[in-house]
């Protein structure tokens, strides 16, 4: 298996991107990686830290795309690290999967306008996993793919996130919830009640609207939504939970008492830590492009990238990408799009 | 100062409603609530629970609305706890608020259709308070009265929030910021990009764009969507703590190490579960009404009952509907509305 990965993306760039392209090298006996990137940087890299290039090609791409350049311009430039690991993925039919940390703007307007939809697909969106109560993983589509949807659009989601679910956790009917402001049929914006006719009529187990703080109940497992909505949901869990975190601190230093106890839960904090952190659920996956992208965070280091290959293999010996393909071949939908 | 509370919205009405009266009339020396609800059941219940009736007063409303209603019907229902009361909130020029933990859509229903709009306000709007890492407070204005909205209701909430807040927390200058999917002005939705333009042009102090893990940053003090998104940042943020919670908890009961630990920290875990707690923050008040209406948590018990009074009484102190009347008096908004 060949994977492509952006070597200049992200806060960690090209140490972290490095380091973990060798250390998925080292786990994947067959795997193969092309790094692009300045190549002289690259190899210098290499040697500083007295890495293998064993089953790792460099190609070489001295220019890089920041976060604050207008991503459909953007990625058409020549050189650019990003847009270089596109021409690959695109040109190379043994190059499986794409992995960046790099603006996510700017991935998107890869996947669309280099890579292309699979066929029936309306929209390709993000969907990263985000943990729940009850100790399973909860996919959340799309998480910032595109902001402004149209019904046919989510109930795209639904059908993607639904085989995605299945696959990758081997649930055999995962429950798909709309997420909306309240549970009742009729209540939401005008895109969330269209949508809700559509999903009713689709082979998904659709469980209905779900409210926001269930997203992370354990009693949905896709929760479909349009890519602002998502982006909101997923950075205030986020936030959220920071604050949590912050608020024990602050509650453990106020007293001697606390701190002494805090002692002995160093290794519960550090579980937590751990459960609550979404290095560990590897990137978001960008979900209904031929070929498979994978968006790191951006302050990914080493084992983040790690995940991140682990996740595009698997989704490669899943197939996920022909069973996208084969369901939207047989789709029949129906109502107002 | 005169009070309506409805006796039969909520989770525990009307025991916990008629408790949280009676402390709030013991707190405040001037204060006289009436109560709406079942009489029989109301008086009866008093002398089970031998509570005071001093400066209380029952008014007769066998019926409740429940949460599968229609709104806009249920509120024009005869004989209803939550439509008596707001009967009596219009009828009455001396009683200056009304309370309930009811339904939420019935609540907003009768604020549009009983109570009305300040001059010039487009839309009323619900503004919660939340707590934000720095330890202060954060507004987050509209959090579900407004499904559906244009950017000139965004502009109107932005001014209400931005006087709210300074009156409510006596700060000069509140920052203003629009909750959007990135910090940039052109990230967004068609909403928040056109929205963007206005706020620009307002007397407020308005910050940009700020992305929904900064909700609870401490680097904004009023953060302004509709109330879709609102409510989906509400419930996630919500949702988020209560997973954060829960897995420090399982964490813990992991080890007995820890579970020794734990009890140290007793103290510091009811201090963060206090901060945590929204019912510490009072209800949400229905802003732009020409007169004061607080919808308090489903599940309010009397201490959140108090806090809601207590609101009530500092908002009618601080003259905010007339603050309101002023501000919108004097106000000239251009742009693409």
């Amino acid at each position: 298996m060949k994977i492509v990965i952006d070597g200049f993306g992200g806060d960690y760039s090209p140490d972290e991107i490095i380091k973990g392209a060798v250390l998925s090298i080292q786990k994947h006996k067959d795997l193969e990686i092309i790094l692009t990137g300045d190549e002289k940087v690259l190899t210098d890299k290499f040697s500083e830290l007295n890495l293998s290039m064993e089953r790792i090609k460099l190609h070489n791409a001295p220019l890089v795309i920041s976060n604050d350049e207008t991503p459909t311009i953007a990625i058409k430039k020549e050189g650019t690290s990003l847009g270089e690991a596109f021409n690959i993925l695109k040109q190379q039919d043994d190059v499986q999967a794409l992995i960046s940390c790099g603006s996510t703007g700017a991935i998107l307007a890869g996947g669309f306008l280099k890579i292309g939809r699979i066929k029936g697909v309306s929209r390709p969106a993000l969907a990263p996993f985000l943990p729940t109560r009850k100790g399973t993983n909860v996919l959340l589509i799309d998480c910032g793919a595109n902001s402004e949807c149209k019904p046919i659009n989510l109930a795209h989601f639904a059908i993607m996130g639904s085989i995605y679910y299945k696959e990758i956790n081997g649930v055999d009917s995962p429950r798909v919830g709309l997420l909306s402001n309240g549970v009742e049929e009729h209540k939401g914006s005008e895109l969330t009640k269209e949508t809700y006719k559509i999903l009713k009529t689709l082979p998904i187990n659709f469980i209905g609207n779900i409210e926001a703080r269930d997203i992370v109940s354990g009693d949905v497992d896709v929760v479909v939504t349009d890519g602002f909505t998502g982006n909101i949901a997923l950075k205030s869990i986020e936030g959220a939970v920071k604050l949590a975190m912050n608020e024990i601190k602050t509650a453990i230093k106020s007293s001697a008492v606390s701190m002494f106890g805090a002692l002995f839960l160093k290794k519960a904090f550090k579980k937590v830590k751990s459960r609550m952190d979404y290095k560990k659920y590897g990137g978001s996956p960008f979900l209904g492009t031929k070929k498979l992208i994978i968006k790191s965070h951006g302050n990914s280091k080493r084992e983040t990238i790690c995940y991140a290959v682990d996740q595009a293999i698997e989704c490669s010996k899943l197939g996920i990408n022909s069973k996208f393909a084969d369901a939207f071949a047989n789709l029949d939908i129906s109502g107002d799009l």
